[in-house]
């Protein structure tokens, strides 16, 4: 980071570093407005989604702002793919320090800037305020979703398989590794792990695809446990899941080929942002072709029981296994 | 505030103090979910915005909670007002500190809960995260508009006439006296002051009976010359105030009389939550029926002439005047 440079005003900030991210939005009124307007788009609802960064808590202060952009774009826009959903824009609610270089803001917004012309989304709004406190960034992010087809935690009933995009633990690894706390790890593995963790690619096409053949669905930010937890308890069910099954990575492999204390990162780790999904059996050759189509890891894990909002989870030979860490608590 | 108890965790939280406030809203999903869900309406088009208050910047850190959190929906709804929709629903993205007592937070959920229902909307969805810095709430509010009859900063035409509604500097000498910073002042004017900083009310009526009629609006958040500013700026105009015609409740009245250094809050004085617009002499007879209508005071403080994005302001004897500072700049 460079030093820090003489600080714009608020609403040069703005049209300095978060206009041109507005300027093909027309309702965003070039964020010179009190307000966003937007349309509805026939035959569709809105979906919308809050996610919110605090630095030193959910991201490192040294962290690069490119990751943090990533990381914070990312979480909210995993949370409309869980929904089946179509992102198409967002507002930004963020809050500098006053020490913080004009350099860190105009990286943040650059990188905001490419991730949204990836998924042809637009910033449409938000607040710019100074604090006291550490770096806080809000993003509320808004998607469509044909009538009545948003996917919720709620379906989930007997009898109903279940599964998950993808591979788990990645990021957690990522995490670990970037703390230099991975002692046997090769540099290409800690590379792919790392980018798991600092650059989430949000399961978006799968969640659209699943609509109308997942019954619940959710995205993996907390950790598979602790997310499934809130599949059993909105659909009010018991979910068995095979430990043995868990997709792991052969990068993932090898850490805990050297390392096993962290095998629990695929059951517990948090930050995979892979979708995690129950199908009733009626729709499973529907999502064979979804797997065909999209050449997406999808790999069945557990099934759905009657039961009352609980997760069990058996090892290859059916005994319970107790999982050594929960997923993240924010409190 | 009673001691710290002992913290709930996040979920925890959610159920207990802000999960009510999203009950009759379906699409809310209980607050259990990714995402919450909204159907458009007919003919209509969604008005969005966000503000934040942190700690220590926006608020004192011994602001009661009732009083934070109908300042910091006060402040999301006057923006809705000002694009003349009719609000319905809202986010919250809240970063508590870890020594705040449950206590804080149930007053501030049951105060956004008793302005949600006079206003008739629901929480829908949001972020609960631990800060290790001041508390941090963010708001981003939801309206409807009829289509094409946002109004917007944008419109203002050489020729039409500038008013402002209620009176102005009431909320900034309430702030003032708050700090006991104001010598000559009796307890009822005091109050009343402090009750305009501390309790908005949003113009969200005169807002929905301006469509059509203004041409440009804007509310009065950070004192009245700024924020004219960016009607000036955004309609590419000029715009003539007389500052002789500025309404000034009695209470401020009496306060200037004793300090007329203070005069200037007026002008420049933030948090009035007052609706500034401009309307073509074409529609003067229909803004005197919404007067009469909705029993508000609406006061004509200047007009629109040529220019390029400029406020001035004159005396009652057109002599041009600096007003004594500016409105609130967020850095």
């Amino acid at each position: 980071m460079k030093p820090q440079i003489k600080r714009a005003n608020e609403f040069d900030l703005i049209a300095r570093h978060f206009a041109p991210l507005a300027q093909n939005f027309p309702g965003a009124l070039g964020l010179l407005d009190d307000a966003a307007i937007i349309s509805a788009r026939e035959g569709s609802q809105f979906v919308i989604t809050t996610d919110t960064l605090v630095a030193g808590i959910h991201f490192r202060e040294v962290d690069n702002p490119d990751v943090v952009a990533s990381r914070l774009l990312g979480c909210n826009l995993s949370d409309l793919a869980a929904m089946g959903s179509d992102p198409f824009a967002f507002v930004l609610s963020a809050s500098w320090p006053q020490h913080i270089a004009e350099d860190w803001i105009q990286h943040f917004a650059t990188e905001l800037g490419k991730i949204a012309q990836k998924y042809k989304i637009f910033l449409i709004g938000g607040d710019t305020v100074a604090t006291p406190g550490p770096i806080t960034l809000s993003i509320t992010a808004f998607g469509f979703v044909p009538l009545e087809e948003a996917l919720t935690r709620r379906g989930a009933a007997p009898g109903d398989r279940l599964f998950v995009s993808g591979t788990l633990g990645d990021s957690a690894l990522g995490l670990i590794a970037l703390e230099n706390n991975i002692k046997f790890i090769s540099k290409s593995d800690r590379d792919y792990l790392i980018n798991r963790f600092q650059k989430p690619e949000p399961r978006l096409e799968l969640g659209q695809a699943l609509r109308c053949i997942a019954s619940a669905t959710i995205d993996v930010s907390d950790g598979l446990m602790q997310d499934l937890g809130h599949i059993a308890n909105a659909s009010n069910i018991l979910l068995e899941v095979n430990a043995s099954k868990l997709p792991v990575s052969a990068e993932a492999k090898r850490v805990f080929l050297a390392e096993p204390n962290l095998e629990s990162c695929a059951l517990s780790g948090g930050d995979d942002y892979e979708l995690a999904f129950t199908v009733p059996q009626s729709k499973l050759k529907k999502l064979k072709n979804v797997k065909t189509k999209l050449d997406v890891a999808i790999t069945e894990i557990g099934w759905v029981c009657e039961g009352n909002g609980i997760v069990t989870i058996r090892d290859a030979f059916g005994c319970l296994v107790k999982p050594k860490y929960g997923g993240y608590q924010h409190f």
